[in-house]
């Protein structure tokens, strides 16, 4: 019943084995290498467009390493005052553009409001000496709250974005289960409505360590600073062979979806099965892989003896979080747990 | 015949055994879980000390959080002119401290003299505020010549630097091969000698991508930012238990020892071999394994087209490295190219 | 009638003459001549404390050094969201602490309200790896919004912040303004209220270019790292006894004290003025010598073609300014403008 | 008899006076101001082409700032190993570039030499992501050996540089005094040689606190970096009119040419009478307003003795510099006392 974070689960085994796979000989450093050209067109087919791409092994580093090619040090990302990038990286994006500002703006269940963000950009101008510049908006796809902005929303807060000449970056730590939710293309919800790059994750959809930073044609011109500062932040991997092998499995043979898949619908029996009971309620809407719930104490007290695993989130309620692992019978521990709680 | 660097060569099987046997269900994120417990216990016990460790991904991420540790921003790193952290890092010590400075000292097969770092020591004051006062030594074992400093050449030094009141960093990329050079005790090339942080690197000697950032007791007050840069930086992995399994293995069973034995002795028939013959100079002394020669340019292009692979070195020279995977024949493939060429 | 800001208008006779008093001569450089030394004697005399002081040539200067004395690069600093500090230095914090996060609280007419301070410390931990860490509480006195918070209000603020292990800056770029209109003690304002830093203002109210960083005994281990950041970042200037020069006029013969009066009554007397006014609305209480009014749009006019000028404000507002140099038959002019408009 | 260092003189009364000549009323803040636009018309005609500034009041902030808008942080500032901006601005340019890299080249009395820069251009790639690479060239005329570089020195390293893709800086602190040393035209010795921004120093010769950071035509594009980076480094001045008059002052009437030769002369006198002395050898040609003396032990003392100040240079020698204030019986002291010695 480890519900705890899908950075808990284990690796899937296609991909431990993919490791093995490349481990014949040697191959070029660095990225170099022939594994890390395959990934390259598997992802600009599944996308639909020319690309470049840059692996990483973990979501932190591959939104800092983004966001420090679309933001210069003196200006600023507009985020949700919730968003990872703001909370939870220990202020990676401030150290990796060397000083830019994240702005915090306002909306429910972690969604940024078109109101929140028209009023930032008209109290920041873009052009005023005395002011940091808002150069960014970043997205979080699924957000904090384990929810998928529609493809509607998305394109509202980039049209006003780069109305005002943002650039936009996508936090995309569970990207496939955003992307399963919402049933659309991966261009449709990227580039298609304006994203410039996107922070695409495996680690927590079964990876062992492996992120690519994607940049959509009309942020090529970012890609030597990217490789420099993806260099420079320790992070240009000697054997990234094994980086790339990871991605490689992870996307064949629509594995990277059907674990996705797995996750949410793990997640949707658990978000039915507690919402139907009394004194627990959903504090979001379950779209991914990740339940809030508000629950009674006596009823957290049970669910904890009886030994499950959760997160106590911030806000005072309980956030439980499916992985590509998590099976049935955990699913039903919980709820038998919560029942009788 | 393979001889670009160590890094093009593949895991070591018992390496890549490890992972699958820690993907055994859920573990902790983030370090917290057994698996770095039981390294850190082997680390103690083969340095003979209490210790304390963080994992990394690459080389440059090491020797770069650990000066961020050790040098403040506004203080300065003395290392020698060729050393890895001031050539090929792109900057990675720069801006992991922030804006340190790298003072590059001069000394023969990279190794720093004594002179030269009392001339520095004695032309920066530490404690005048318009000069940027030197903070950290920085040594290389092996250094960028692949040669090992002797453990009096590591005292001397450290000597000097430690009366001036600097700390002291040692880039062990390479640490197992110069440690099996000079045939000592682990602690005697590293806390016994003074060295406060210690980068020891599997990534080269076998490992998929793995490296220990070790701080020895003097420095055990610099753990807590350690731990944050390394946050900060991107570098504290989701699933660090596969990271942990590396180092592990590499440390079971005298791996580590014996694969850089293997190198060395592969480093050691090549250089002898390539050193009798005519026209082939040694460019320095063949401690570790990695062989500098001069050879005259038919001889370099022989062996090219014989499908020798080897680094042309900026000086001129051509670099090649063994690794724990060279076999007898790949020595013997570019002698007898060589002796044709 | 030239109410745009207080940074508009000239210097005060008497500092201007104080330059040439002190070139008399050769001096000591960079801040180690004998000016320096009065000035400092001076401040402890007035402050009633031991102190460390360093001049600064502008207000963010100051801010920014003394943010960068108290908070490591990878914490916080808690300000409101229209502190000078976040919405009008183009990230001079962030920049001089090489990328620490500013994060901006709530309250009515820019003072920090209590419950946002409460909301924030029990949401950001000081302890946790991965979320940037609180370090630093900046208080503005005068604010934004040109009010004074009470002797009582920043007690509380600061006793919160310091029971969560915070230092504490005060930017007083208006100080004087702020503290004729408590009728208190410069003590009370600051170290005995638990203010660790103080930004003391001069450029402000009559001086060319000065500005004090003024440490309190609590921050006296910060100093050393100020005054190398204050060389570090271009500020020790040669021939410091010039700026050295103005403090020490500025602070004689209660200049500083009868300069802050004489704007803060001009503002009173338009405040008063323009409030009795039928379609003008006072928008924060007038403290010191700002004052900011809603005027129907036909007043703002008529006031603009009778020549006034004044600051419009972000919110639609119009703030007015008052200097030392404003005079009485300026603020007729504007009320009588007004009275036309 | 203060020969310790021009910052130590005084003010000219000139520039002192305009302060008093520009304090009438008020004026726009922040550099928009009517002086501030005459300065900018007086140095294009001096110059003799287009040119943006921006004014600051150190040449430790004029230099850093300059590089900041010339060099990326991950890129290389190529530098005298002796330069001020390497050794005296505690790591300055390593702060406003957020961790750019210097390196230090050779050659003999401070002037970088060809040699030195060919090599250092073909041992570091400009183009190789794992190699910090070269961006700026910084030459300081004078240097920090007293000594003028000649247009044809300067010339043929510049074209080195530009070759290599570099862009050109000039520390000026001390250009006054090379200039009326080389008698060439201010446009010969910087944009028509290929200097892309210069940083003319007033301070040391007579102003109050007052450089200016001159972009000629082909780094216009640096200008709004240029602007940003001088509000974010605190900078910009409040009350910048008085900055502006000093350089103002400073360039009518031929002053500064005038209070160079002044300094320069006086220096003149002293190397030909030291120089003509037994047990006292100049170490360096005296170009400037500098005099470096190797001399014995007894006569530092009798000098020492007889009241006279200078610079206890790192190298052993003695550092003499004139201002524009020395007169011609400063001067003689010295000699007399050096004659006793």
């Amino acid at each position: 019943m480890n519900f705890l974070s899908d950075t808990t689960a284990p690796v899937h085994p296609d991909i431990l084995a993919a490791l093995g796979a490349v481990n014949d000989g040697y191959a070029p450093s660095y990225g170099a290498d022939w594994v890390a050209e395959r990934v390259k067109a598997r992802l600009a087919d599944i996308f639909e467009t020319d690309l470049e791409v840059v692996l990483t092994v973990s979501g932190t580093a591959s939104n800092a390493l983004a966001l420090s090619a679309l933001c210069p040090s003196d200006a600023m990302v507009l985020c949700h005052d919730e968003a990872h990038i703001q909370r939870d990286e220990r202020g990676a994006p401030e150290f990796f553009t060397r000083g830019a500002k994240l702005l915090p703006l306002k909306g429910d269940h972690a969604c940024i409001s078109e109101s929140s963000l028209r009023e930032v950009l008209a109290e920041w101008p873009s052009d005023f000496v005395h002011t940091t510049p808002p150069a960014v908006l970043s997205l979080s796809q699924l957000n904090e709250s384990g929810v998928a902005y529609s493809l509607r929303q998305i394109r509202i807060l980039i049209d006003l974005a780069r109305a005002g000449g943002l650039r936009v970056h996508m936090d995309g730590a569970r990207f496939t289960n955003a992307l399963v939710a919402l049933d659309c293309t991966p261009a449709d919800m990227t580039w298609k409505s304006g994203v410039d790059i996107l922070c695409l994750g495996a680690t927590k959809n079964g990876a062992l360590a492996a992120e690519a930073v994607i940049l959509f044609p009309e942020a090529h011109d970012r890609f030597p600073v990217l490789q420099a500062h993806q260099k420079r932040a320790g992070h240009m991997l000697p054997k990234m062979r094994f980086t790339a092998a990871q991605i490689d499995a992870w996307l064949s043979h629509e594995l990277w979806l059907n674990l996705a898949r797995q996750a949410n619908t793990a997640a949707r029996w658990l978000s039915d099965g507690l919402s139907a009971l009394e004194g627990i309620a959903l504090v979001h809407p379950t779209h991914g892989n990740e339940v809030f719930v508000q629950m009674k104490p006596e009823m957290r007290q049970a669910l904890k003896a009886a030994g499950a695993q959760f997160y106590d989130w911030p806000d005072g309620s309980a956030r439980f979080v499916a992985s590509w692992n998590t099976r049935a019978e955990d699913v039903e521990d919980v709820l038998n747990a919560a029942r009788k709680g």
